[in-house]
């Protein structure tokens, strides 16, 4: 079992902080579509669970944590609540919600593609589920909202970079027998710190180039 | 197996009834939006038997038994005939379809909760999948028509709290080994009843408040 | 086993072509969409893999193949980069990519169908299976892209009847015993054929009728 990276404590704390904060940009969005209490709570889950779910779903690992592990599937509800009722203040630490989410990207690529790994699955494929851990709980939110996954969207910082760095070095550190919680550690805060400069200096991946003749219509 | 609620034939007919009514507000959106005959089938079965199908991928019921029930299958299509050729028809007599599609949202949160139970899920992830086996299904259908799902707007009456009363009232009978026909339907109509007096009175959710400051737009 | 259908190598061969134009397809719509070279890589994947993935989990066949068969999961990668560099060209052989996925088309809908078989679904959800390989990783594509699925337009030419064919065609050879690599191929092509002349005469599926008095808006 490689997944045991860390502490099952600590594994369990941090997968609820990135869940939580998964859950407030879920929550934040079904504020600013202007749902109600029960849409912010479902868009909070969707967003918080739908990676990991959507991983567990595709290696066999059912029934998914989300559903057997009480506290996984409590914490998105609070963070709906917490929206509901505090969703000026929580805008206003959006920079902050920024950086945790981060973390949890950084810690979900981490954790995703270990898994993956552990339910045998090869390295390319781990490291695709990886990201889908990081990155699907965002595009099933946008799907929801009918709001083109910013996943996708040139005009976003980038996301997938980062979780496909994390994602790649778990994949050698793995392959090269290296995994330890030194090391994983390493690899979040590394996909951590892309993604934050990646915010900080308006980092975004390039577009096809239109040449002439090209029938692209710029939408 | 506590999922054996009613008689094997009574449990049949109140499924396919069920999965009737979906099949019509699914075809009738089809109609609205314009879709041939193939688009109206495929929303007609999308919404009948996502939220059954998302469960059993869910729980690890596969094939689900929607892919093994002959008459799961056929309904859908056939209530997707109806709506093509007697759209009209079905239109004026809305509702006593929305009622039907009330007694199929009391019904499948009430089966679905009872289910996710028998395969091994608490009480808290039961209540959740027998309200995504409710739910589930509308909100496929909106995703593929391209609509905000109605489940999550603040503009149509409520219709997650009824299935959320529903599947707790099973969820609390399971666990004081009080599920029997008579207790399981009067969960069924209680969700029932709720969501009629729903439609009736236009009982709506609230919003999150919008205070001095909040940079919430009204979209 | 019947969906050994044609020999180990024509089979990954063939599978590798279809994987491969509906992945462009998937690429030259994030393209059109202002999408960065990830998410032409995403839509290039969720298009080309989506629907043998949804098979594959509804029939119990995890990890799906896509994630096991290395091929698989980096032909849409070529597929993506293809068009990220060149998609004026692509654009200009779209005749060409169309017969070619007219092609995956055929395929698909053949092996989808024998493969769910295989796992002892019956022939009606079989076909369903079939068509959903065929048919479902471009609703994907489309829902990711925030566009109304072209299955479900009415202003498209057909594909699921080509599908539907096909699949059908297997259904009922497998029946009889008749499944042969010559019987599958002529079911294959017969879909493939269906499929350039609706796209050769503009062939639609009818829209329910607009009678007096109905309330069908023209969207």
């Amino acid at each position: 079992m490689t997944s045991q990276i860390f502490s099952h404590d600590v594994q369990q704390t941090l997968d609820l902080i990135g869940i939580f904060v998964f859950a407030l940009s879920g929550g934040l969005l079904a504020v600013r579509k202007n749902m109600d209490i029960f849409g912010i709570c479902v868009l909070a889950e969707a967003t918080a669970l739908g990676g990991g779910v959507m991983r567990d779903l595709l290696i066999g690992a059912v029934p998914p944590v989300a559903f057997t592990n009480m506290g996984y599937f409590v914490t998105p509800l609070v963070a709906g609540l917490v929206v509901f009722f505090l969703h000026p203040e929580v805008e206003r630490i959006n920079r902050s919600v920024q950086t945790l989410d981060a973390l949890g990207l950084g810690l979900f690529c981490v954790t995703g593609t270990a898994k993956a790994h552990d339910y045998g699955l090869g390295s390319v494929p781990s490291i695709a589920l990886g990201m889908l851990t990081a990155a699907g709980g965002g595009v099933i939110r946008d799907v929801l909202a009918q709001e083109t996954p910013s996943l996708l969207r040139w005009d976003r910082e980038i996301y997938a970079v980062p979780a496909l760095v994390g994602a790649t070095m778990v994949a050698i550190l793995i392959a090269t027998h290296h995994l330890t919680t030194l090391t994983a550690t390493t690899a979040a805060l590394t996909a951590f710190v892309l993604r934050m400069l990646a915010l900080r200096y308006g980092w975004r991946a390039p577009r096809a180039w239109h040449r002439n003749g090209a029938r692209v219509s710029e939408e």
